[in-house]
């Protein structure tokens, strides 16, 4: 079936996305996987726990597409309808599936150490006409079906229960159904430039782009990811892709972080390690946030030498040992403070580097002449210390993300600056 | 036209979210505004930025549905496919509407205090059959349109452009033409419960329970919430959903959080305040996670001090003034470095409480008699420290969320425990 175009539909099931109780992030993690083997996904439906909404998306995304991937609906407090449904839709019975009935008693048994319920043991229950995937991080196994030469797959929807199925199982049994070309992607990250400014920089690279290839704008926490995208593996394409990308790369140059598919923090973490430095951050407005994003990438322990939150002024003084008199005259959100900061970060974490934040997240505590969303960050190391001013203009949530990923572009120049010189 | 059922559909579009690389959090808000007003969600659909794909969307929502929420497709470089095309199908034509470029050269030449782009001005262009809903924190209006006796509003797919127009114009919008019974809920959380222990636990009370009141299970972050729902705003039936809200409390006593839908950090910031307390973290293995969580909700500066973010040992010895001797003895992750880390955190932060976690979150680190996932958690006041062991089994980013969540649950029965005593 090689070199066809295989479309995907993946369907939640669950009244507590169209309540809004949860966020959806298994659609985007299935999405980027399917994309890795080639197959691309053009519809993603949520439905209720409700037999006929079920049964009419089965029925439409079973139209329009290849592959149908299901998340959802068989937990133990379901209401029972996903799976009896699948069994009547395909034409089976329900039986008691032995290699899942061990892995329930396995996990009760020799890992939550807890007795047994009925209602765990019907979740090795399965229709006799599918093929099953065992479940290795939970108890609902998955369900693989084929009709009319479609695949539906029905699977957990608790995100490392459906990653597990997925990887393990049912991409690589896709991979090999289908053996279609990848589709092959080239990012770069850019930072401090909106997404209207990037795209009339690029507007004549944009005109000049073969139809093969794609061009993606993405903007994530206050910077823009770019993305080239084109499908196949040939010589010929992944050269002509390459050279997109370095003219992309080269018209950017200013405002390219990295180019490639990483977070602001890897890359923070990639320079720490290859220049062999640590680093500390002293956070007062973003509350450990920054010191979240770098812990975050694993290995980070190798550089991250740790954070002193000093959410009050007295943390400030007494730990970071900003002088009193600093924060009386000028204010905890100042160019001194933060610069003292940094100062008391680099000496208390014994660190090569420190970034640190002050600022005013809101919804309260803005003043006339400094209103929410002022922030200074302050970056230095032994030799030198900056301070940079930022005023941003959203909600509490969106102001400590962007002053996370202004902080560490502001860090990461720092790094390279101080390389380079 | 009161007490029927309104059903919406919320049609996101955007190749971003096919591909993965964004996940859609607009969504779940979408439908928990709904609800609150009384209109159901019964679907979600996400296309891409395909011509055929969006009406197929709006021609299928548009039968199934009174209401069809869009987003997305309107940003200064998406493809030019969904304005023109909501243009032609609902048949106008686009002309530019003096408000919204009032408000584009405003955002330019006031907040960005740059020179404005081609494309930014015609953002201002919409079809001259719309209601143009003015959008205050962007440049892309929104456009409410009725066709069939279904109202149709599309928006950008930015978060808090969103929903400043939902807020302000369409949610109130959608209340006046319907006028429905809102949906009322009565949430509550619970901790250190397995779903399907819960489940089996209240089983007698999901039999009793009346037909017209709902029971939702909802897990998160390791923690479950239990939702009752009813339609409707009489008196009889708000204290009928009331005396079933208290029998299931009851029967929870022993693993409830709190009877209202608040987050486990929001209840924490109220019994410190209530107390006139306030908390301190230590943190090792969550990274900062933990100060985050809680500065995460505004007014948090009234009862967090703040963090010490030991990630290296010799910070948990420098700062937090852990004996060397116990840490080369014990370990870090112990039982008694966790008990240090409280003694020096309190005296560190000079606050009332502090909690503290030290452990292996993955995918590295892991040894014979200490796996990945191993954790102490450690909380304390000036009279006394208790010190808990727990072993998660995920990744590193879930065992960060589990140690984070478990570690506040700790502190919170802290807190209550000594404020009986």
């Amino acid at each position: 079936m090689a070199n066809q175009q295989v479309y995907a539909s993946v369907i939640t099931i669950g009244d507590e996305l169209l309540i809004g109780q949860t966020i959806d992030t298994n659609s985007a993690w299935i999405a980027q996987e399917l994309n890795k083997i080639g197959i691309w996904v053009h519809r993603r439906v949520a439905v209720g726990d409700v037999w006929e909404d079920i049964i009419k998306a089965l029925d439409e995304e079973g139209r329009l597409s290849e592959v149908i991937l299901i998340t959802g609906g068989l937990g133990p407090t379901a209401d029972d309808i996903t799976k009896p449904l699948l069994c009547q839709y395909f034409g089976g019975k329900l039986i008691v599936n032995e290699d899942a009935l061990a892995n329930v008693k396995n996990i009760f048994q020799n890992i939550l150490k807890r007795p047994m319920l009925d209602r765990n043991l019907k979740q090795a229950e399965v229709p006799d006409i599918c093929r099953v995937i065992q479940n290795k991080r939970g108890t609902a196994p998955g369900m693989w079906f084929e009709k009319d030469r479609k695949i539906y797959v029905s699977m957990p929807g608790v995100p490392h229960e459906m990653k597990g199925m997925m990887i393990q199982d049912v991409l690589p049994a896709l991979q090999q159904i289908f053996q279609l070309p990848p589709i092959i992607h080239r990012t770069l990250l850019t930072a401090g430039i909106g997404e209207s400014f990037l795209a009339e920089r690029i507007t004549d690279f944009e005109t000049q782009l073969p139809t093969n290839i794609k061009l993606a704008y993405l903007p994530n926490y206050g910077m823009v990811k770019l993305r080239l995208s084109a499908r196949g593996k040939s010589e010929k394409l992944m050269a002509e892709l390459e050279a997109e990308f370095d003219m992309l790369k080269s018209k950017l140059s200013d405002v390219m972080v990295v180019d490639e598919d990483l977070s602001m923090q890897q890359v923070i973490g990639r320079l720490l390690v290859k220049n062999g430095k640590t680093l500390g951050t002293a956070e007062s407005c973003t509350g450990g946030y920054i010191a979240h994003l770098i812990t975050s990438v694993p290995g980070s322990s190798a550089y991250f030498k740790g954070s002193i939150v000093s959410y009050a002024n007295e943390i400030k003084e007494d730990v970071l040992q900003v002088d009193p008199q600093v924060i009386k005259n000028f204010g905890a959100v100042s160019k001194e403070t933060a610069s003292q900061m940094v100062k008391g970060a680099l000496k208390m974490l014994k660190s090569d580097y420190a970034v640190v934040t002050t600022g005013i997240m809101g919804p309260d505590g803005g003043m006339p002449d400094k209103p929410v969303g002022t922030v200074w960050v302050g970056v230095g190391n032994a030799e030198k210390t900056e301070t940079h001013h930022f005023h941003f203009r959203f909600d509490r949530q969106r102001n400590m993300e962007l002053t996370g990923t202004h902080a560490l572009n502001v860090l990461r120049k720092f790094i390279l600056n101080g390389s380079e010189g």
